[in-house]
């Protein structure tokens, strides 16, 4: 099957990487912003339904906190210690799932999960306010996808324990919208700051489609938080679904402060932005659709020299792999990040974060 | 979607919930019950397989060890450690599987899930018997649900490591009727005692179909091993199902001690009750049956004030919500007290019982 | 359903089971070989994906401490500590998931675990090199079953974290291989030195087909590791499958010096063996199919006294119950070493060998 040399090759790993993957980088953003706990505190009762909900203050606190776990991932292995995360994916799903219990593992808690929707009460007609009821009684925290937009928000009206939304139905991804933040903040630390002088904004282009994708609504609602942050936010997209945004969701960013556009020249602009965020995949009910699957970024793609690449992952040929050694993929960066952004969001949720921050 | 005032209404919770739900109550019961360790050495090396087994001294002193860790739900966190529980459920289930894994984490041991009967050898043809000899290799506990009544009895044979039946086809689910039991004298606590003065006992009502529903197997068992407490105990029904009882099962309740009768004319006897259980699903093979959907309870049916209602959960309609707000619910406490006996039983079958028990 | 008597009969067990099945034998190898962790050395770097790579002096030391653990199996229980493992049994298996994660949780350690393919993003095309990444966030080891005989090959191309094979397509399954001899040399710890005296070298009788069996193939190449313990390998067949080998294959296990030749004659040369290892069940896709079922050991087979019998189980007819209380059963031994095997092999990969290595 394979020959003697092949395995000697395919049998030894190097377990450290160069640092084209930005992995240096938390160091620079734990330098940069104060910590400053007083801003996480509202954290302590609050369900995690919508990028919405956040303020600049505690978005910042919180990827201090996450940039400290990335710096010393070994540090802090017993926060959560005693605490147990009901992990429900109804909506199938390994990435985000395995992201948010390596999160709550590497904190120290226990994890009960559920991944077959079709296991539950609800498949013998229970109500979600009363699956909301048992989950008070087990668990301290629940993370939920689930193909319905609306199920979150009925199974809140009886949680007395924490949620946060891991996708619900086309409407929102919060979690995965702070891990794209947090990386961008990780490459240019300089941009968390209350003020970013003009000359130093950055241009970001977004491929995606905001009404189709739960990971594109929530990325511009997190921009619009931090509107100061860009020159300006184009979504970029072939033209193939008319219109892209729901209506309202463009003058609701606009109203934010946020200068954001849209355009089908896409080509055109990519040699000209800072940040490209792709993603082509939405997941619709039981399956993927795949959008716009012209637009390809490869390792011809004319791009700044000092751009980067953003992307949720899973990918197919949309980007290509040529871009993995080059220094524009910070999509890996992103992937780990994630893990960080959650240890501090969960810690914070589970009225532990007194174990974790110095200044509260 | 969620415009922002209802969303910051959606994201908010409390923690705590008002003592309608009879929270405050297994401090009565600790009080009450004298303890007794040597009442629980006999679990040391038994499996739970029917609620047939148990006499009433070591149900009293399980009650009161859940009772105390129902009063101090973070003190005990470490009795389990090192210990491996194998959660097979080869008969899907949510809530009874999320209550033991809930109750297993408190009391910091490890957990293995099976939760797809398709992915064991069993559907390579292996016998139940070689499953337990592998079970006794792999964890110290082992909790199984499974379709077929006997699956558990084979399974037993080789098995060197305890086991908790969660439920054997329409047989029996021992440990929900420990629940329902232990709910009964965290509202009544002077019901404990070995002698119960006639004008104290309790007439409690059944709904349901007692050779349909393993639940209600159970439960009329172990009323069977406590007769003292109650003057009467009623199965209610609506006369589709006929007859309600297997061969015998009458005879052996009534052998007992158990003041049991059965009627058709709930309407008129609910009135006069002090506790009615209530259940209308029962899963026979790979589907769910609903029986005697005309018995509803609601916010219009008249109950004694002082009546507390039990459902196994999940619901349906049989039980309105709009009892759920009222002192007569104390099904929610029901259930969270599961989680609780469940540690006791637990804590005992592995040999622990040491690390939780002053006087053993 | 069950009578009175019969509950009381299968409701109590006993913990200890009677030494015919070898359980003191550990300690016998334990004292045999010398402890010596330089050989454990190369592992913290190595992938573990085929039989070839291991040599005999590793695999002495492996299994010197494993016997450490299964003579002391309640010492060992923080080497893992903080450490996450990612269980991913793409191809359905109760038996070796649970095997490895009873060892991970034995030794103190956290687990993630997918068990159902088709929610990864691999149903969404994503690539096995993108998995690999994104196990290199999430956890600290991996195991993989897949039904391919490439995934493991496509993954490891960007793992940085070590993986082991648990099981791929028909090719190989290590870990297995490991715990049969293992179980060999706890049987007759003198085969573990580096001269094995003509007069007591093994004869050794593998009931299966090479090509068509990933254990049978890793089998036959942990026995061309150390082929000086054995007078004789023959493989035994009923002729069914023709031919037994893959081009290339027997020529392999000669030219490492192992005596192996193949026979159909079974029932002749059984009486003749010191061990039997018999397997009939091969996994092919979706489905498991049976070979050779004319050949079956019962107790009624002609054995020589001392002989002992193997099989990675599940088993089927080909391997009666009626020998299961006799001496001749090596293959519940077999089973229980090989959780053992697994926790040695996976401290060493993860670099926490100095935890449990005296000698280092």
């Amino acid at each position: 099957m394979v020959i003697e040399d092949e395995l000697k090759e395919a049998a030894v790993f190097e377990r450290r990487k160069p640092d084209v993957f930005g992995d240096a980088h938390p160091k620079a953003l734990l330098r940069k912003v104060v910590e400053n706990g007083d801003y996480l505190k509202p954290l302590s009762n609050q369900h995690i339904l919508s990028t919405d909900q956040f303020d600049k203050n505690t978005l910042r606190q919180l990827f201090r906190l996450a940039a400290k776990f990335e710096s010393n991932p070994e540090r802090f292995s017993t926060p959560l210690q005693g605490k147990i995360l009901i992990s429900a994916f109804y909506e199938p799903s390994t990435r985000t799932r395995l992201s948010f219990e390596s999160a709550w593992h590497r904190l120290g808690g226990d994890i009960m999960s559920i991944t077959d929707r079709s296991t539950t009460g609800i498949a013998k007609g229970e109500s979600l306010y009363d699956v909301g009821e048992m989950f008070n009684n087990y668990g301290d925290c629940v993370v939920l996808r689930d193909r319905s937009d609306q199920s979150l928000y009925e199974m809140v009206k009886s949680l007395r324990i924490p949620i946060i939304n891991a996708g619900n139905g086309v409407d929102e991804h919060p979690t995965q919208a702070m891990a794209d933040l947090y990386t961008i903040l990780k490459w240019r630390p300089d941009l968390s700051s209350s003020k970013v002088d003009d000359k130093l904004k950055i241009r970001v282009g977004v491929i995606g489609v905001p009404n189709q994708m739960r990971t594109v609504r929530s990325l511009l609602k997190i921009f619009a938080k931090v509107p100061h942050m860009f020159s300006e936010v184009i979504v970029m997209h072939d033209g193939s679904t008319d219109p892209v945004f729901d209506k309202g969701q463009l003058e609701h960013l606009r109203n934010a402060g946020l200068n954001v556009n849209e355009t089908t020249k896409v080509k055109k602009l990519v040699p000209e932005l800072d940040v490209i965020y792709i993603n082509s995949i939405a997941w619709i009910g039981d399956t993927y659709t795949s959008f716009q699957e012209k637009i390809r970024l490869t390792g011809k793609s004319k791009l700044k020299d000092s751009a980067i690449i953003l992307h949720p992952l899973a990918r197919g040929d949309e980007l290509s792999t040529e871009l993995d050694e080059t220094p524009h993929n910070w999509y890996f960066s992103q992937a780990r990040g994630a893990v960080f952004v959650r240890m501090a969001l969960l810690t914070c949720l589970v009225q532990r974060t007194e174990r974790v921050i110095d200044v509260i």
